[in-house]
């Protein structure tokens, strides 16, 4: 008993009791706690092990200025109060690690040949990535305020000038206030159905 | 120590032994466990709380025909013998849906007016609820496999014929064999720059 109530903290930390976060504590992050969440991401599928996903971790002054020009009002006081604002991005040229990464066969070619499918590839594992660092960073005890109200050209030419990097999301990184959350909104469970 | 030790177990059962699996035991998989990890899913966070992800469980053994005259030869036996291989799919028009998902504001003309950012939003978002569900189903002590290797049009045509639904990754769900592993792939770990 003790044990699997100590499984379901762990679980409620993950999914009942993550929520988006808009208030910060004044509290800093430490750097080897988000260290540790993505090396737990890390481990996580993606297609061809291709791990297109790469973090800008925002956190000095001058660099939160450079993203507060890219945000959306609405969103604008959650990143400069967030102590780290994550650029959650991915390597428009994740393939050409794959002779590293997926060494059983060249795999590049089924990219170099196909933009089309480099740049979906990329939105999806980098997605699924993001997605592993959220409920990594909550399995550390930290809070997530994913975002996507900003603008990622923007965001890409003041982060990424050589344009390698593609802008996915923003995920702002600390400890949530919970004084400063509204009940949660409703949630859609009828997605599936059985075959 | 005993807390941190199970917390721990959740934590290497949800990462570090989750494994990409393409041998699966002969054991059943509950309805109620799929159906577990899909609740949990649904209370991870997605922009504008807008949820495309849609799911069609593929188990019965006419639904698995159909499905595995969609999928690359390297990956047809995986399907085959998986208990239930998951469509995990979008609602290209889950805007539709936005009045009640999220009543602050009527958001639908965000995407009515911009095909390009619904796609976007359908697929990054689904792939963010698919990777929830990934480490769900790992959480019921469940095994995946995801899969990218397939003809996604084809997937459509066969179970969304509306089209309506958009296929993103397949998801084979069961007891996985250990025995057929193989070592893990290595990973990329350089992913992240402080700024």
């Amino acid at each position: 008993m003790g044990k699997e109530r100590e499984g379901s903290r762990v679980l409620a930390a993950l999914f009942h009791e993550g929520r988006t976060f808009s208030h910060w504590q004044e509290r800093a992050v430490s750097e080897a706690l988000v260290e540790a969440a993505f090396e737990l991401t890390c481990l996580g599928p993606t297609s061809g092990n291709c791990q297109p996903m790469r973090l800008a971790l925002v956190r000095s002054p001058a660099a939160k200025e450079r993203l507060l020009a890219c945000v959306s009002s609405g969103n604008y006081e959650k990143v400069q109060t967030a102590p780290i604002t994550a650029i959650v991005a991915y390597d428009r040229k994740f393939f050409e690690l794959l002779p590293r990464l997926y060494p059983h066969t060249d795999a590049r070619g089924w990219f170099t040949m196909n933009s089309a499918l480099a740049e979906e590839t990329g939105l999806r594992n980098s997605s699924l990535q993001g997605a592993y660092f959220i409920l990594a960073l909550r399995a550390q005890g930290l809070d997530c305020g994913p975002m996507s109200g900003f603008d990622a050209d923007n965001v890409d030419a003041a982060f990424f000038p050589d344009r390698r990097w593609r802008t996915n999301f923003l995920l702002n990184i600390g400890y949530g206030d919970r004084s400063g959350l509204r009940p949660r909104l409703p949630r859609f469970d009828e997605v599936a159905r059985w075959e």
